[in-house]
Formats: C-alpha cells, sequence, structure tokens
C-alpha cells in the first residue's frame, strides 16, 4: 500500500530538480570565503540563489536577502536582531496571538528582559482583529509580527492592510511567510513589508537554510556573533549546497505556484466538502480565504493523536494541531485562540497537500477518515 | 591537471560513505516531532547518532550531546547560553588570545553588556601560559575557553592542566575541538571539560550540523527560543539529514583517526622538512604538539593572498592567515597572538591535509611552493 503523505506543513521532500542542480556542493569541500577559484565559484552561488529567493517575493534587491539556517533563527533575528538593535526606538511589541512559536517565545522572552508585549487577538477564522491592532498601536511599538497564512489553520491573513496601519502609527512590520511562500503570490514591495520570513524545505528545498528578507534601512544587528559571514548578520561558513537548493527551489516556486496551487486547490476542496460531510466535523479557519494546499478539521469527540495513530495505520500521514505539536498536554494556542474550547482543540486534524498528492488519493483519503472516525467514536468516553 | 585541495581547516568534502548511510533523508520528508511512524523513524535516528558522537568524545552518555546548526551556533550556546543563565555565578569570563572569532565576538558582546573579560596570552607556539591562567581566574570565572587546537597554526593546547586550574578556582571550562576532533583522541570524561564544540564539516560530515557536549548539571539555556526541539536548548525542525551524517562521520572518525592521523603526519612532515629548507621560511605553530594534519608557515617578504593566488594557478588550494580571514587589512589575531609582526604575518600559508592526499602530490606541492616563493620575491617591494 502506497503511503500519502499529507503533512506537508511539517516537512517537505527535497524536489528532485533541486537535487541535481546543487548536488555537486553537497560533496565538494569549499568555503565561500576563500579566495581562490573554487571559494570565488561558492560565492557566486550564493549570490545567484539570492537573486532567485528574491525573485520569489518581489524583493527590490538581492541585496535584501540574508540567508540564515532555519525559519526560526530567522523569526529569531527578524524580533530579537531588531529589538537588541533599537531598544531606544519604542519598547512596545505586537504579534498575532496565532503566530508560530518561534515568534512568540523570543517575543515572551523579550517580555522578560522588560519589553511591553501584547498579543493581537484574532477572530474565529483567524483573522486578525484590526480594530484592536488600531487600538493598541502606538509610535512606542518597535515592531508588529504577523504571519502570511497559518500552518495550523490555512489563514490568510489581510497583510497589506495591517501593513497600512503598522506603517502609519508604528515602526517595522514583520510577517512569517513560512506557510505562505510558494503557495500565494507575495510581493514584499506593494505589501510594504520591512521583515519577511522564508523556509527553504516550505519551498521543497533542503533543510539547513532559511531566509530573511531585510528591507533597505531596517535597523538590526546579529543574534550570533562571529566569522561576520552574510555582512555580519548571520556567522558561520555558508551551508552553500543548502542555500544553492533554496535558491532552486524558489525558482521553481515561482515558476509553478500559480498551476500547482490551482491543482491542489481542487483536490482541497473536494476534501473539504467529503470530509466535512461527515457527522459532527467542521473545517477550522477561514472557509476560502486560506492557504490553497490547506484543509484542517476539527472531528468532534475523538482524539488528535488516535486520529493520527489511526490514519497512519491506513498509511496516511496527516497533523493534529493536538497537543503533540506543543509538547505538552495544551492543545494549539492557534486553536485556543480562535476560540476552540479544549475538548474541541482535542479533535483537531491538519491536511497540507503536496507535489506528490493527486486526484486519485481523494477516496482513499476519505475512506480513511470515516473508518478512522467512525471507530473512534465507538471506543470514545466524549461520545455520550 | 589534477587539483590538490590542501584547505581542510575551511572546508572539507563529504565522505561518500556519510553520503550513503544518510542520503534517504536528504530527500524524504520527515518531522521527528511527528507521531506517525515516519516521524517516529526520524527520532531514532537522531538519537543513533547523538550516541555515535558521544563515542568519539567518551562521552559518559549520548545524553550529554546537543545538536546545533554549526560549530560556530555550539561555541555561541556554549558562551551565551551559559552566560544568560548564570549571571549570578560570578561575572568574569577568560578566553585564550587564539579562540575562533564565533568565540571571540560572543565574548566581546558579552563584555559590551558589562561582563568582566580578560584574554589569556599564549607563548611564540600559541600554548596558553598557565602561570597567568593560575593568576587571573577566580571563583568569579564563569567559564573559561580554550580550543583543543589551533586551526590556524595547529598548536594543541594542554586540556588537561588547564582544566585542573579552572577547576580548582573557577567555573565551566569551555572547549572548542573542531578543528582537533577526529584527528587525536579527545576524551571529555578524562580532561574533565564541561562543554565541547564539534562541527559535522571537519569529520567530513555535512554542512548544517554541529553539536555541543554538555556535562551533566552544567546551567545553559536556549539562545534562539522556538518549538523546543533539543529540550528545548536549540529550537528548529531537526536537520535529520546532517544529524545522522554527523553521527556516522563521527563512527568513521573514531575507526580510522589512529592510521589516518599516522598517514597524514608523514606527508605532513616530510612537507615541513621541504617547505622549512626555503630561505627565510619558517614553521608557526608548535612543532611537535600539533595536530597531525597541520603545516602552517610563514614565508617572508611575501603577501598572504599572492601566494594563495599563486599556489591556485598550481591547482592547489592552500589558506592563509594573512587578510582575508578577517575580512579586514588585518592580519590573523592568531599570528598577531604569537608576537608575528604584522609584516611578517602577511607571509602566512596554511596547509591543513585531508583523505584525498597523497605521499606523491609531495613533490607537486613543493615544487609549487619553490615557484611560489621565488617568483613572488622577485615581484615584492619588501624583498630588498
Amino acid at each position: 500500500m502506497k503511503r500519502i503523505y499529507l503533512d506537508h506543513a511539517a516537512s517537505m521532500p527535497l524536489d528532485s530538480r533541486v537535487l541535481d542542480f546543487a548536488k555537486d556542493y553537497l560533496t565538494k569541500a569549499g568555503n565561500p570565503s576563500s579566495l581562490y577559484e573554487f571559494g570565488q565559484e561558492a560565492k557566486q552561488t550564493i549570490e545567484d540563489a539570492r537573486a532567485r529567493v528574491g525573485k520569489l517575493i518581489n524583493a527590490e534587491s538581492e541585496k535584501t536577502i540574508l540567508f540564515t539556517g532555519s525559519a526560526t533563527e530567522s523569526n529569531n533575528i527578524a524580533i530579537r536582531g531588531t529589538a537588541f538593535r533599537n531598544r531606544n526606538n519604542g519598547n512596545h511589541i505586537l504579534a498575532s496571538a496565532i503566530e508560530h512559536i518561534s515568534v512568540l517565545n523570543p517575543i515572551k522572552e523579550l517580555q522578560k528582559n522588560g519589553w511591553n508585549v501584547e498579543i493581537l487577538p484574532v477572530d474565529s477564522y483567524g483573522t486578525v482583529d484590526l480594530d484592536v491592532l488600531n487600538k493598541l498601536i502606538s509610535k512606542k511599538t518597535m515592531i508588529t509580527s504577523v504571519m502570511y497564512g497559518n500552518n495550523e489553520i490555512g489563514t490568510i491573513e489581510p497583510i497589506k492592510k495591517i501593513s497600512k496601519i503598522v506603517h502609519e502609527k508604528g515602526n517595522y512590520f514583520h510577517v512569517d511567510a513560512t506557510a505562505a511562500a510558494g503557495r500565494i503570490p507575495i510581493d514584499v514591495q506593494s505589501d510594504d513589508i520591512d521583515l519577511l520570513t522564508l523556509s527553504s524545505n516550505d519551498l521543497y528545498g533542503p533543510r539547513g537554510a532559511g531566509a530573511l528578507y531585510i528591507k533597505p534601512g531596517v535597523k538590526i544587528q546579529s543574534i550570533m556573533p562571529g566569522g561576520g559571514q552574510e555582512r555580519g548578520l548571520r556567522s558561520g561558513t555558508e551551508n552553500i549546497f543548502a542555500i544553492a537548493g533554496m535558491g532552486k527551489a524558489a525558482e521553481i516556486a515561482k515558476k509553478e505556484m500559480s498551476s500547482e496551487s490551482k491543482r491542489l486547490k481542487k483536490i482541497r476542496d473536494q476534501l473539504i466538502s467529503e470530509i466535512t460531510k461527515i457527522k459532527e466535523t467542521r473545517l477550522t479557519g477561514h472557509p476560502t480565504n486560506r492557504l490553497p494546499h490547506h484543509a484542517s478539521f476539527i472531528l468532534k469527540h475523538i482524539e488528535g493523536e488516535s486520529i493520527l495513530l489511526s490514519m497512519d495505520n491506513y498509511g496516511i500521514q496527516i497533523a493534529t494541531g493536538s497537543a503533540c505539536s506543543s509538547k505538552t498536554l495544551e492543545p494549539s494556542h492557534v486553536l485556543l485562540a480562535i476560540g476552540l474550547k479544549h475538548e474541541e482543540a482535542h479533535g483537531s486534524m491538519v491536511i497540507t497537500l503536496g507535489q506528490s498528492n493527486t486526484n486519485d488519493q481523494i477516496e482513499r483519503i476519505v475512506t480513511a477518515v470515516k473508518g478512522t472516525v467512525t471507530r473512534l467514536r465507538n471506543l470514545s468516553p466524549l461520545m455520550k
């Protein structure tokens, strides 16, 4: 039985075209800081990758792209790198309640160190409340962080509207585009974004690379001092394979996004239609304004981990926002932020589609969900 | 003409056995935090790698090994992660003058934030002065950082003696073993080391992984908050390919180190013997107490960048501690620390051998050095 992988938000396979493109750098030695020919070639390879990543988000110049080790690191540099540098430029930080923990945890740490942190609430679809934003933001707001599209509930935020409010009253606007990039078009110039986080693996690129777009003029500093690579902002010998691969992955994403997202959206919409027909099952996140590869549900009266393990028995890998993502027994902060009660949030199932998913998998997926729901509800103490 | 690569301290090729071992994880999707079968398999792969890395340095348990993204990150966590956590446990930091900049720069940053930093001088061979250490260290010394073997001059430090002094009077002892691991035996237990930095690539493993040995009981905290991977100490989805590869590389290093180091030492000794026969040429670093693959020289009256480019024309890649490593016009801090004058330090040439180097390359290397020296000295304004 062939495995059906539906957890692309957690991890993506490497695109074979990316591997072909970058594989020489996987095995060869080469340090871009070296002056000899191969070092210089490696340096050029990194600059080419920078340009490719810049094009995916319509950056004004490849110089705005900083390569990091991961999206977690990009988020940390965006939040803490601006905080350390702009200590005297307002001590207020805003972030949405549904940000990734690699945004929320650095902010919590800053809060412990005297920063004034406020969390922006979202509505039941997960959309940031613009009125509250308008009320909370002020000249003292050093940075506001709202993600482009949410990895757990798929909702796309009104980035352009948020950006307008942020720049009327506050200072920097950071957008975590890890889940959205490569799925929907992103334009940092027309959206007027100051800092934007990207992940290589979420574009079918290699692990070990992330990027941070930094608008010219943004004051920011390194959070990990060392050899001063990446213009002093990210030290450590460059991972040329991962960087070159991320560049190629961005190029492919730019070219294929439109058709691929259309293809996946059709499969996704059919899955939503079939799965929400199951009794006491409903969609989470926004019904239309959502990432095209993303479907997320609450299957009432049953429990996320059991759903995951049962689906795994069917050869299908899905995710849950139940408890495992937080490594505690608490359900996902995203599901609580959209107003779900603990017992509802426990029945979370998240499907994120990708290249390997096809129309002819739909029936098997729906059958597996139906079988899972029936069996688990029969066993469930929650089902009275 | 086949390229001869002599810059293994800057970057190493990936061992093909490592690639074979880990390559499945390069292309497959998989998040070790996921509960389904593949996620659990990925998790086990990481634990196996942890055990392999632990064995290379005789760690008491695989639990002492923290995987990071690079040696730069390991050094940052070791220095800043202990500093943030032990603010009230003495505010004094000691580091040798020849530490890597990924140790020295985090320490300089702490100095700006009120820490009392003192730099341990070295003698003309690059060996830390134990009398000065004895004088400077006190109960207020939160951490002392001395590298195992130096990447630029090859000198091996008296780690056991330093450890004894540190633990009689001070607190933690951090050792950057990036250049030494896999070349000479390291035993964190008998050396009584609290924190030890390792790099995957310096073991012929993939880029994108480093490790930090943390002795049980050491108080340390994360420097990059997020998803809480690696027991909360290093957030970000694990780079399974790089981690599995680092584990395999460590296993191979443990098995082959003794014979391979013996083989390289013979080649190295012959290179030193031949190159120091050239007029006004001398070895830097300790003549005997040095890393077995390492040969470093001052070629008087000529300039490092020109040496590097000339050798590159001969198809031979070497390094220089002249100016390029610092990205400024200053020569390497290591060469200045061993007492060289600026004009002497400019003539630095560093050879670091590896798997691909063989006896029959010696003649070609020596001929190239001789040709380089003759031609550049004829051109040199420094040669009067």
